[in-house]
């Protein structure tokens, strides 16, 4: 493995699984893999898991972590080429990616989609120039339309918790006051499909996320429809893709509750946190011991340390 | 040891302070210890002295500190059950602490009093929720009535300089432009009985602390005469704990000056820092060789590696 | 080396220069040296390149760097003395400075100019309140009136790819849409002076820098002529001067490009980033084979590096 942003960028997803679960029973066998390399990570956006356990798989594998949050700690980053530089923006991306790559040996980047330029997002246009310009391995912390560390880490989850060879996982639509970006779902339907699950995804109208990455999956506008038989639900908010970025409507009969719950076949929950209580799931859901979503979020440990022990080994 | 906020969590606090003193000559006697161990810093507040001195007593004792400014590098979190999470607050504590207590295996909190509700800030609720989901222990590094790694470094320093068994320890309360916590002055006086000193509290008439934490202590209103063959004076302001979060007044009579410190025994002068210059203590007073400010705040890496090393050796 | 803001500070630049590229060639030689040192960064301003090279360069000799950004993270700070502190700023350089050189055995400052009093900016207020209260070395990380670091990485680089024993270096003055400090330039004047080479300064009337580190290099401003035979371009922008702090004009027949380049004797382009590309330098000059601003960003860890081996060493 060489970057990381897509399950594409996994040869065999099997075995990585296979190393992912030895590395969560032996977290420190690899501890000097990574000795004398430094691992960046650049956060454009806010971050509670993605910051503290990528910092902790470098630092578990012997890396150096160095944590930088790039617009607030530097300076404002230019995407553009061939402006004039003489507005805020102090430091163009082919700078600062030719820089980071030489101090780092590995760039981890969160830098969310502005939902305001759908062809600028899908482009990955950051994710994309580092790639270019950096000059070594770029790893997505959730960029503008994947979130490829979260996804692997709900495989992860599943497969410590499924019960048949090949679970119903649904990922549902639910509510949420703000505009968000479409990037975990994406994620998590390739994934999904990718892990040979039967996936289904439940949306209202209009909600319905970029091809690309639902291939695969099955469409089901019933959410009950949907729900019936399920072994997982996976619930997540997101913005909408036709009508880019636009909140089409907050209908709370989405909220998964324990009623939503009852039409499932006993199936566990899971969200990738952070989690809006009460407009994503009820209090009732998250709290009960079907919720695995303190396991799925300490699961993100594994998933990075996965990742980058596979980047350290290309090296 | 396992969670730490309060004297009361020390069982034998001489003991304790026999400990930081072999610590303090060798702080790198236990640079093993904490192998495999991450300590998790949490900021809600801002902090110099803790933050840096935490750091260094974690990586002193070998653990791997992670630092982490929750409101403006994660998500804003909130802290009451039950509602429907639709506004700026997009994490619950509960999440928070679940997560963040899978990644580290001790977590330190700076979570400061708002200030404007005296019976959320006094249940400690960030404290509590943190000790009752993390899973892990729970250090405070200021939280809303304490500062107890404050106050063991204030004890230490006063066993350094002591000249007599029990010496005559005078915290006076002092002028400041803003409503403080009363967080340090709380701790100071609960630390400062518990290891046996004729302990004074002197301020103006509506500026009496809790009596949990001011027990055996005597308060006396006239600052002249509290400060009476005193051995130590320790300086801070704090808001009304009764008229909660009030600055009754800001009356620079009380201010220590050299003046103040001739009444005393030639005492010595702590003050927890920051210190306003000329609010809380004049330039002449805080310069003069009498000052033990900078030492104090010196000993927070040995009373932080204390506690530590206690923790993880409970572990 | 004990203190390090000047080319003066170092008392064998020759001797200096082939450390450097020895810990160029083998970073990790010396990863023990710095055992059980802490490294204090404290950024009162924004940094990309300063922020990543000096932490990794710590690393690199086994110091443990702890970066703090203090106006953000910690209390504001008073650098005046004598003042009744009543206002916004919570803590004062003398017990800021004495705190931090006890948790640390080596203290990097940045700490820009304020472009408003000329006075307290070239008294270097800052470094010097750290210089004379905090008892550990202090090493400026572009303060008000040099960025030392920067410099002796601009001069590593020039000696990488020169071809001749004293190549003609010219610094340019370039527009720029905002006031800069001198820092940079100044810097650059003195270490290129003291290295050996001839260097000229060009600029538009009334950007002449302070002369107390442009002696011995020629000013000239006609930039055509000043470029012609030049090795090495290296471009900035500064505020005046002399009407201090001031942008007189933001002239973009200053900016370099392709024409100004085909003026010198193939010359190498220089710039210590950020850039604002096409204010500064043309895209065309920046892409160009010729420009080493990725080598020179690089090599600022071995500057950074060599730099606090220096000063490890005379501890």
């Amino acid at each position: 493995m060489y970057h990381f942003s897509s399950v594409k960028d996994v040869t065999d997803l099997k075995a990585l699984l296979k190393e992912a679960f030895e590395l969560k029973a032996s977290p420190f066998r690899y501890e000097t893999l990574g000795r004398h390399r430094t691992m960046g990570l650049l956060f454009f956006n806010s971050s509670l898991r993605t910051r503290l356990s990528t910092q902790k798989a470098a630092a578990n594998l012997g890396m150096n972590p160095i944590v930088f949050n790039i617009n607030d700690e530097g300076w404002k980053i230019e995407t553009e080429f061939g402006v004039v530089m003489n507005g805020d923006k102090a430091e163009h991306i082919k700078e600062a990616a030719g820089v980071i790559g030489r101090y780092c040996d590995i760039i981890g980047i969160r830098s969310f989609a502005g939902l305001k330029d759908r062809a600028y997002d899908y482009a990955e246009t950051v994710l994309e120039w580092f790639r270019k310009y950096a000059g070594v391995p770029i790893v997505s912390m959730e960029s503008a339309t994947v979130h490829p560390m979260q996804a692997f880490a709900d495989i992860i989850t599943i497969e410590q918790y499924k019960k048949t060879a090949r679970p119903k996982v649904v990922m549902t639509w639910a509510p949420h006051p703000r505009a968000l970006p479409q990037a975990v779902p994406n994620s998590f339907a390739e994934w999904a499909v990718a892990a040979g699950y039967e996936v289904v995804i439940t949306q209202p109208e209009g909600y319905e996320l970029c091809e690309d990455f639902t291939k695969g999956a099955v469409i089901e506008y019933d959410q009950r429809k949907a729900f019936e038989g399920a072994d997982f639900i996976y619930a997540k908010n997101w913005s909408s893709y036709r009508e880019y970025g636009q909140v089409l409507h907050q209908d709370r009969s989405w909220t998964v509750d324990t009623e939503h719950m009852n039409w499932t076949n006993s199936a566990k929950f899971l969200h990738c946190l952070p989690v809006r209580r009460n407009m994503i799931v009820s209090d009732a859901v998250i709290d009960s011991p079907d919720s695995l979503v303190i396991e799925e979020a300490a699961n993100r440990v594994v998933s990075a340390q996965t990742v980058l022990k596979q980047i350290l080994q290309s090296l």
